[in-house]
């Protein structure tokens, strides 16, 4: 039996085809699979040094290559492709096998999967991979859902092959179901808040300053130096720092300004709509990608007046950069903090029980938001693991009380010379709304009564209010 | 055949019946059922006088009190219910008969709905009716989809329920299937925006200036006789000048600060995201509500440090004050012209050619964003049919591009006073980032090609462009 694979993976475009190379390279021996046969075979003829892979040509084959249970790794497009994949090996496997959707799949379409396969005596596990083509093949964060059992025998496995951080894997079993789908949603939507408030950070020392590209990689150069320690923040400087051959000028001016996107932002927004969690940075990040891409539309409104764009100077101007640094931070806070509170509303929602801590704690390494940040975020729900929130959190909360100036200043400065930072502030937004003592939302309740009846509450005592506001003398009643 | 009935309405709950009294207060013999009969004996018991009624109670006795072709309005809660109601209808009916939904339904519903009715031979309007109860009774804005066929017969009837602006009735046909029901949808996430506006302008006179909620009341009279005129500005002014009876104190100290929604700003912007239009305006004020209902994360957050609150007196506060009517008009351009992309793009997406100029002139009555402004709106889309935008429209832009210096003035005020106003701040950041020669988009596009291979374009050619930033030195290659 020895000759049989421990895992499969079907599906050898780069993703799969790197995943299938990491487990090999960790002396796991894996069976491959691949809808067309030019795909196996170079894989097999440029890689098979790698490790053991067992070249597979028929679904069948496959299947009978695997010890078992059976672990198939589906790596294909999400969508209808995936379901078929599923209806390919779903009839030839048997009870206790597992399927693993290692694509992006919307977790809602995980969840239905894992019900009906689970109905076959099947286990299905939907796993967030993060860490694109290059973290598949050296090591990705990985986010597995599925059933407690199925996590038995795949759990090492994908652990082995998970980046580590001071020796701990990127990879945890992260709940039933559609929890791992779910939590890499989560991740990329925090991706694009990232990114957004890093590329605000980008033009506000631009434009308020007049910093060359390569002047503004040195500013991040020395930023991945202190707590903003980051991939993110690494690549930023690498992409700012570098030439563009054919023109002599900054890469980042020769690239065309419309940002575009896959739809794991979206998605984000539109469940943290229908959780009731206010996700405004990455929402705000999601739309400014949309506003990019308008070119038309930013055509005609290329003429709109601004104000007169003066730029800072001297001590000012180092202050601005400083304070910059403050606000991206502050801001970042924000933004993981909205997104931790989306994966607690979908675990309790649907029933999870995910930990917050542990989630940090495979984002340490591997994924693109992989930093040192994550590792507070860890400490923070390791100390406090029911957290109303990260900004309360002790040194969250001392950084955030301590920049908000700063971070007020920068908000301030961009709004007078014209920069738009939508990201900076939806998060200033959110800190001063989530800190009121009243929020104007009395006002809108009031007006809601007026024109729906649809009623109040009080905040003298309990029960159901309407105002009769039709009638003469206005009349309080409860309803 | 002239007792019969020329429409009939089902459902008699307050909306239900309050458009079956304005059909027969206008002449017409309605036809009225609901699933318990003591509705509909207490309709014509209560309000027989007001007209001929015709009560029914069964579905068979309903259809048959109808004129051919025959029109039932359904009138009851959206999803499951209506499809029940549909249903216990649809087989009574004969071809070319119409059914009209006057509830709350998502579009995309509506749209199943009309697919399968007329196959069915059947005519199927999913339509907007905006104006509460009141509206509903003496003339609300009514906004039909379904096909031109169902309008020849419909539409007389409804504009003639519809309210009057200036002789036009509030009533048009939007367009087909589910054109109706998105432009409604649209208006609801419209007036979200346009609530939460007002209520930042209400929070920044109160938290900036210290006016009591009378004095705003007062402020917001003014504003109701110039530009901002508009219906929610008047019960605004209304609900902050009331007295709660019971404790003496203003009406809106005594409201619970927790604003409900019932989803269609959710939808709006869940939508929005698919069509990739950014309505940032309806996005934050749909999450202000949600973040006013979380309790418990407000609880925890409410000792955050915020910044030392001072106030504005003097001439400065009564620059302010006016400054915010500037800063309260810029930011209902900005959240209009989102709105109205939005429309735009539903209807090339889904082939509706709906007649923006259209949309807001039967906005300009009856609904709950009534306001001269929308007869603004009119003429500037009967100006320029295909404007990319509002912003670009004469008067807007104008009052826009001079209205600039004072709205950056208050984001800035309430940024240094801790005073949320997400609504403010998302419009502005908006109108900078629409009118931006270059935007930080690109510095995204750069990191995507960095860790994920996304490929950019370029500004100087044509193509799709990939650097090899792995390699030591460092390609740029056409992909």
């Amino acid at each position: 039996m020895s000759d049989k694979a421990s895992i499969g993976v079907t599906g050898l475009a780069v993703m799969g085809r790197n995943l299938a190379r990491n487990l090999a390279r960790h002396g796991h021996t894996v069976a491959v699979h691949n809808r067309s046969e030019q795909r196996t075979r170079d894989l097999v003829e440029q890689f098979g040094a790698e490790g053991e892979f067992r070249p597979t040509y028929s679904a069948r084959e496959f299947v009978d290559a695997l010890e078992r249970p059976r672990q198939v790794v589906i790596m294909v497009q999400a969508g209808a492709p995936t379901d078929a994949v599923i209806e390919e090996f779903a009839p030839l496997l048997e009870t206790g096998d597992v399927i693993v959707d290692a694509g992006n799949a919307h977790f809602a379409d995980t969840r239905r999967r894992e019900a009906a396969l689970r109905e076959r005596g099947l286990h299905f596990v939907g796993t967030g991979v993060s860490g694109g083509e290059e973290g598949a093949l050296h090591g990705p964060s990985i986010m597995p859902g599925g059933s407690v059992a199925s996590y038995e025998s795949l759990g090492p496995l994908l652990e082995d092959i998970s980046a580590k951080v001071e020796g701990a894997p990127c990879c945890t079993h992260v709940g039933p179901d559609g929890a791992g789908h779910f939590v890499k949603m989560v991740h990329n939507g925090i991706e694009y808040a990232d990114m957004q408030l890093i590329a605000e950070s980008f033009d506000l020392l631009r434009g308020a300053l007049g910093y060359e590209p390569a002047q503004i990689a040195e500013v991040f150069r020395t930023w991945n130096t202190g707590r903003l320690d980051s991939y993110l923040i690494e690549i930023t400087e690498q992409v700012l720092a570098h030439t563009d051959a054919a023109t002599g000028k900054p890469f980042v001016d020769v690239v065309a300004d419309q940002a575009e996107q896959k739809g794991t932002g979206r998605w984000t927004v539109q469940i943290g709509l229908d959780l009731g969690i206010p996700i405004s940075g990455i929402a705000e990040a999601t739309f400014a990608r949309s506003l990019s891409g308008h070119a038309d539309l930013r055509a005609a409104a290329r003429g709109l007046a601004g104000p007169a764009r003066t730029r800072l100077s001297g001590a000012e101007a180092e202050r601005f950069a400083r304070d910059v640094e403050q606000a991206l931070y502050a801001s970042k806070v924000v933004a993981y903090a909205q997104g931790f509170n989306q994966i607690q509303a979908g675990s309790a929602e649907y029933g999870w029980n995910v930990d917050l801590g542990a989630v940090a704690s495979i984002w340490r390494g591997g994924c693109i938001i992989r930093a040192k940040f994550l590792d507070d975020i860890r400490a923070a729900y390791a100390a406090e693991p029911n957290l109303p929130t990260l900004l309360t959190s002790g040194e969250f909360r001392k950084a955030v009380e301590h920049g908000q100036d700063a971070w007020r200043s920068v908000v301030s400065t961009a709004t007078r010379l014209g920069i738009p930072t939508p990201g900076f502030s939806t998060a200033l937004a959110y800190y001063d709304a989530l800190r009121a003592e009243r929020l104007p939302a009395a006002l809108v309740q009031g007006q809601r009564d007026y024109f729906g009846a649809h009623t109040y509450r009080r905040v003298d005592r309990e029960g159901t209010f309407h105002t009769e506001w039709a009638t003469e003398e206005r009349r309080e009643r409860e309803t």
